[in-house]
């Protein structure tokens, strides 16, 4: 695992899921333009996207960041840029899908940063948008491709949060957000081109669940619906973004919102945060 | 596969977790009281619970009814019932944790009764209920326990889907209806003593989400909330029954709200029902 | 008063606006056709809409019903159509913003035909549909546009659960049903040609009330959401409803789930019951 | 009308109900202890409520506010710590009953400060509060009551809004926030000693309008769930509170979260914020 130690005894925020899908060479960006794109022009905050800028901004407001992704190349732009803004940070692997390597990782990340204060959960899947307009109904989707949403969507948080929750419990206080998107608010039909993203009411659901269990332990457990395009070295490249620019939202204000959430007063909890672009009407 | 073949030419009704869990001899009944109950003064549309009442039901209207279970011996006595009442059914094994049953249980279905033409998911679990008040929080619910949830809550209801829906949309009419519990509606706090019942919103949400895509194909999709405690052998003799009896839901008139619902006119169709005693206040 | 007495002593049902704006006389048929229609080739059961529908049901079910109504002429048609079904009914004048108006008729009412059985609220209002584009926004509904939905869709149910309720809970039953349609579910823009709907949330929150406190008394309170076009006169000419019948709700089969909701054992009721066409996806 | 003109030519901040039932000699605070009492040890902060810190917050971030009440002196003590910490603020008179007087209030408002940059809807009402037990049922609810109820939470917030928001368009931007509380959620049965709540869900739907209506014109509309009790002198004195501080809200702090809000960047709008005390579960 690459990164350095928490030498500085730092409060630890891990974000799982921190790069982006979408970023300059994401599979999300070759897969909508063929190729990876150029983000060298792009402000350093929105080239991970939602997931890189949560980590820049808790890494400047003084935290130890853990950047987890299935392949540490991937976050390795992300963790520069952390070291020249200052910042301290470390990279670990982690693939949801399996459960020894979310207990490896965790262990890895106890041992080196120490225990998480803040638990961001940002990971993210893409299957089921390259499925052709004649299999856009459920019957056509495979097996395999729900057994992957479910890794990501129902079954690694789960994980994740037996990981991180007993110790959070214990101190009496920390924070664990979901980053979910508007199709957690219900089930609706999926349009071609879209992920099959039904699954993605468990994390919501389970955000939920959370909130009733540990508030009381002083736990702040909130899910973040981001309801709208995200800004990014993909998406800023997409016609519909270059047109509307009023539709795309800024991830380095997405991320300000996580750390608002993070400073509340714990007589004021806020446990869902619904975020949407003033141009568009809000989903529900 | 027990049961005879529907020679007959009746429309098919398929009851998915046919059986119940506070039957006579039911793992829930067994659980509570800590042994099997005699159920022969209890009335014969109440024996099966809601499953079973379900089944009368639709064998009385006309329906060759398909009662699948994981072990064909607990439902034999309700198919033995619904022989008396002058009804028809077969029995079909059935294990929702894995492709393969599934697969090849519906295939014997096409096979011996034919298409479905109303599916009724009333398969249940209770993984979580033993477990004691000080592993009451999240963090001590076993993966194993976990992953049973989801293979009945989330996979299950996957799989059945991929199974009956081409043949309904086809056909341009059929019925396929989620019996569910009101921790379908949200994320709850468990208690001591319950199920891990947060998943049942994944069943919640497909249901919403085959709404949307197949009403418009006439096949008529619903979520059943049924917000209560359903009479069967094992819950009628538990003391909260027997002190509070306007608590108690009567499974012959949940099954007939079910029958309502298939019979609706496709200009008027429901999608959510919620069934709740008038004792109490409704579940949201 | 026009009609006669409940002289069979029949339960009384009283269906408060049961006639229709879109009869063929009605003034929502006048304001899209220019005109009133002939409705003579038209089903008895859609010509007065689904107040008119539930009418002849609970008619035909036994009930001694109740019309309300501004102007007795506006339900002269309906009363005759069910007199010649071999009903029986009355006619009570009814003005929903008067206090004084609703005290009389219910005195009229529990004089002449008895403390009511049933109570279904179908009252709707018109206000905003003419308005010019120009004139879509909030801020230029006059208040005295505001003040008459308030008066159909706040204080009305008000009023008139004051006046039935004490009888229906004395008495141990009773059903309070109220008829809306798919703005109650939340506030949305309103759209040029649509009416002020939002005070619509107001009957269901309503609803949501009373069926917290009257359900353990007896009284069976639900809110119906009618979440499509209703065949009439005067949508049945509707060039959208003439291109896509299947967008069109039969009043008959709505009616229907009126009565199937009265019906319903008190161990399962239900407190909200949408109707949706199956041409489209239910609002929410 | 008293108070200055916003002679520095400050952004405008106006808070409809500025002053708290619950200050040293508030309605509810003599209702529920007998007499007014002395708040002489509290922070000033919460001397008068939310209505109260969250003036004081706008007027510390640089806003000239505007505090609305019924009578001035009620908020002449608000108005003068506003001026001893170095804030600008004036007090207008408004009686949201009357048309005329909101008619008034405004066009003063617009004429001694300016068009509103910031709207706070904060008015409130205890109507029902000290109904007995006997009378607990919405039967027994007087009609005057529940018209005072309509003034503050369905007619106020509707010519407010009319009043404000043609600037706010012209200019494109603005914000309109309601203060609103959990029973704004759904409709709830009315326990002994609780006002008649379930018409603040207006001010929640209208808030919904709002949002769908004019946030593509760059006002951002928000309805905000104060989801517990607020501190502040009388409340800070009831049994309740001071055996379960950890109930006890910290307006200062729910002011920051109204704040926070108005400076949300308007890529990413939140439009509802329900805050809730760590130590109970949040409503819905």
């Amino acid at each position: 695992m690459a990164g350095k130690r928490n030498s500085k005894g730092k409060p630890v925020a891990v974000v799982v899921g921190a790069t982006s899908k979408w970023q300059a060479d994401g599979r999300n960006t070759k897969l909508a333009h063929g190729k990876a794109v150029d983000d060298s022009d792009l402000p350093v905050g929105i080239r991970w996207g939602v997931g890189g800028a949560i980590a820049q901004k808790f890494a400047k407001e003084g935290f130890f960041v853990v950047l987890t992704t299935r392949t540490e190349a991937n976050a390795s732009g992300l963790a520069a840029a952390i070291g020249k803004q200052g910042g301290d940070c470390m990279i670990v692997e982690l693939d949801l899908a399996r459960q020894d390597s979310v207990a490896a990782a965790f262990a890895t990340i106890r041992g080196d940063a120490g225990d998480p204060h803040v638990l961001i959960y940002n990971a993210g899947y893409l299957e089921g948008r390259d499925l052709p307009p004649e299999k856009e109904l459920l019957e056509h989707i495979p097996v395999e491709m729900f057994d992957a949403t479910q890794h990501i969507a129902c079954r690694g948080p789960f994980l994740v949060a037996k990981e991180v929750l007993p110790a959070m419990r214990k101190r009496g206080e920390g924070s664990f957000f979901f980053s979910n998107n508007s199709s957690s608010l219900r089930g609706r039909k999926r349009m071609t081109g879209q992920s099959l993203y039904y699954p993605r009411v468990m994390m919501r659901t389970l955000a939920q669940v959370l909130t009733e269990e540990y508030s009381e332990h002083g736990i702040h457990v909130a899910n973040i619906v981001i309801d709208g395009l995200i800004d990014s070295p993909g998406t800023h490249a997409l016609p519909r973004a270059r047109q509307n620019p009023d539709l795309v939202m800024n991830p380095v204000k997405i991320a300000e919102a996580f750390h608002y959430l993070h400073t509340q007063d714990r007589s004021c909890w806020t446990h869902e945060l619904q975020l949407t672009p003033f141009s568009t009407k809000p989903s529900y």
